[in-house]
């Protein structure tokens, strides 16, 4: 990893945050970005900077850089884009190791903008100083509870997915399918125009930091292909990353033009490249932060064949058809396994896979169900799939006003088994080195009472499609890096 | 309509319902099933049959249905297989209108099963009595509180959605894609076997029922291909038929089998065949959840024109991107068109479709927006896409109390100009017979305090590509309408 690149240590993990352009405005990024530092509950220093007041949110303002008395590691951005180089000279002369530049207005806006930028990033290379932006909606590292970004009162759980994005709203809706799911955030960038650091070297530096897992990506520009695809490979070869492309159509591309002044680079000899390279394609949003979660402690599935159980016939329908229609196999099991699975279930069980349970509550029968799939070296991938519809607390108590019996108390014994369950499996699945997909609708993030930062529980999956192109990315995967070893 | 179909009212709407299998066996069908119709709030009576008991769930149970004093227009029965004839002997005695099989145990067992399922057929129509099922989870029709099916404590609103589904579980998770988004239904059906009524007569009868707007629909099995899809014909001319096909590989038609018996017809021509007769097909349930659904409360487009309006550049790019690749056309907006935007804008706003609101937040400018968009003759439809990302109440509580200012007042600010804005546009909406399409993954169904069954708020779409395939659909729906008239 280039040195320069180590300097992202002050971005994620700054010791204190000079804010150039606090404000106490309501509708002002310096007030929604700057709150969202404060209430994240960020505990190094924060230096609020405006000429014009004495305190900003109860803490002390300074009319400078130059006038705050600590040293600073980090500076954020939210000044126009006229004073950000005057801004920055006084970051220079004080030393400050970092810049977070959230302001627009430079390449974006044509030549005059671009001129701009290119100074900025001059003046900080030439004094060592590293900087995110411009044009972004900022940063985050749960680990150090450090939120100086955009998206109002949302902060993430530490986790072991990095996110980078030259969109900050669809960084935030990418980090949105984990979190709807209990999982957290190692770092994230919204990259913007990507004035001095690339994707590809966020890629680069997150390859190196132990607490991400895999890596997701959204790009629109890559000014430099050769490099982005050098870099790729580098980083897959040690870590999945998964990646969306905007600007896959020359009316996207257009678009892409107008929002971070990006050239676009061609479609489908780019995501050939990429393919060669071990990235991971992905073609919505949803589908690119789901396909990320999914590699979160899970081994990966060592080939194509799956087994898959449901709780109810029709699930297995669509799954057979899904599976077969991306590409994998509805495994072939065998008598001996089908003969075990028969001792299990009901008489009226129909032998084949997918595993049908008939009765689908019933989890004592699951998990040797499941053992049994995962033991018989006949699947590389095991996928359960339960029924559902949404269910929310309210709802829950609304019908216990009406006629008749309480029986919430089922719902609560299944929810309680399910947790339960979910622990004894995910050791069971890392001793065997068989991935699980769990895909149910049942929103277990609202119903569900159990821990979910206890390093062992796997996104479940909130549809059958998603499951299946979870299981055929990480498939692609494991046979990528088996090739290259 | 078959006059043989108008019997489905005492299936829906039942003045009375005998439970032949009540029990009070909490792992049993016999009490889930009933226990819902219980806690569904259905106001007509309700008979258990148990011979073996007094009273169950607080009601007077009786030994036979011939024991029983009033009228009866439905019988429930989750008695095992072996015990259905007779006990259909008994309603037919007793004059019962309808009946609804949840048993299981018939065709799908093999050739002794599909004997006696047969013969039930046979007894029921002599005696001109309607059968749903067998081995189905049961019906709902909300508008008279009447929920005797399986999924536990489920009660969806009353609606304008009509569901029809060869799989109990697809049936829930179908809906839960409605219930989501706030809106209802009108009648669901688990179909199962489809003994006596098949999945194209159900579309029949739902294109008379007068609450129903859109039918959505999930089948592995057509016996009678022909007849399939001449009544689909009938039914496209009034309503739009979403559906999604179980078995469309090997793979899922071997597992078809073992689910329902259903001998599965061949894929691609099937699918061609259901072109030309104007339904709408899918390919994963929340596809077919979320087409159906975005028919409500929305006129069609009326070509393939689409104004996109972000509140963030990325969400254009994408959606630009989507709407290419799956044949949607990015408008191109006249000088004139965008002269007005322009006067509305910010001073660094670059004109082009899409329009990148800039500032998010500011829904006094947006309105305007959508209302230049759909008064200007250049677009069929028109989408805003919002960024966010989940967050509960309970995250909303948690930043609260970190260190900082409470901005959750802005959050309740936005939410409730999102549900006034919501309603203005209905309306504009509808006299200007444009839609409106808005995605954002913030969760407004917790979110927002509106009031959901005003019967003028539509969908919104959690995701860009939902929304761009929901355009799509709409748009083909109405090119096929106007084709045919």
């Amino acid at each position: 990893m280039d040195q320069r690149l180590k300097n992202l240590d002050y971005v994620f993990g700054p010791r204190s945050v000079a804010f150039i352009g606090a404000t106490e405005s309501m509708r002002k990024w310096g007030f929604l970005i700057l709150n969202n530092l404060l209430t994240g509950g960020y505990e190094g220093e924060v230096y609020p900077v405006n000429p014009n007041r004495e305190t900003i949110l109860g803490l002390r303002a300074y009319p400078s850089v130059r006038e705050i008395p600590g040293e600073i590691d980090l500076a954020v951005f939210t000044v126009p884009a006229r004073q950000v180089l005057d801004a920055l000279s006084g970051c220079i002369e004080k030393g400050v190791k970092a810049g977070l530049v959230i302001t627009a207005g430079f390449k974006e806006l044509g030549e005059d903008g671009a001129r701009v930028e290119a100074e900025m990033v001059r003046m900080a290379r030439d004094a060592g100083m590293i900087l995110v932006g411009p044009n972004c909606q900022g940063v985050c590292c749960p680990k150090n509870r450090l939120y100086p970004w955009m998206p109002i009162l949302f902060h993430p759980s530490p986790g072991k997915i990095g996110y980078v994005a030259q969109s900050g709203n669809i960084l935030n809706m990418l980090i949105g399918h984990a979190v709807k799911a209990g999982l957290g955030v190692s770092k994230a960038v919204s990259s913007g125009n990507e004035a001095d650091v690339a994707s590809e070297e966020y890629y680069a530096y997150l390859a190196e930091d132990p607490d991400t897992e895999v890596i997701v990506s959204y790009v629109e520009g890559i000014p430099d292909g050769r490099r982005f695809l050098e870099y790729a490979r580098e980083v897959t070869a040690r870590k999945p990353v998964v990646l969306l492309k905007g600007g896959r159509t020359g009316k996207g591309v257009e678009a892409a033009r107008s929002h971070t002044g990006a050239m676009a680079v061609s479609g489908r000899l780019f995501e050939a490249a990429c393919r060669q390279a071990g990235v991971i394609l992905t073609h919505s949003i949803e589908e690119a932060g789901v396909t990320a979660a999914a590699f979160v402690n899970r081994p990966l599935p060592r080939g194509k064949r799956v087994g898959i159980i449901t709780g109810g016939g029709g699930l297995g329908v669509i799954a057979s058809d899904f599976c077969t229609e991306i590409g994998l196999e509805v495994a072939a099991l065998s008598e001996r396994t089908l003969g075990e699975l028969e001792r299990l279930l009901p008489d009226w069980w129909v032998p084949g896979n997918p595993v049908d349970l008939v009765a689908g509550l019933d989890f004592t029968i699951l998990k040797p169900v499941i053992e049994i799939l995962m033991k018989s070296g006949e699947v590389d991938a095991v996928m359960f799939l339960w029924i559902g519809a949404p269910r929310r607390a309210e709802e829950i108590e609304a019908a216990k006003r009406g006629r008749g019996m309480d029986i919430s108390a089922i719902w609560k014994i299944m929810d309680q088994h399910f947790v339960e369950f979910h622990r004894e499996l995910s050791s069971l699945m890392h001793e065997l080195q068989v991935p699980l997909y769990v895909a149910t609708s049942i929103d277990l993030s609202t119903d569900s009472g159990g821990s979910r930062d206890d390093g062992c529980r796997p996104l479940v999956f909130s549809d059958v499609e998603s499951a299946c192109r979870a299981v055929s990315a990480m498939a692609e995967y494991h046979a990528y890096r088996a090739a290259r070893s």
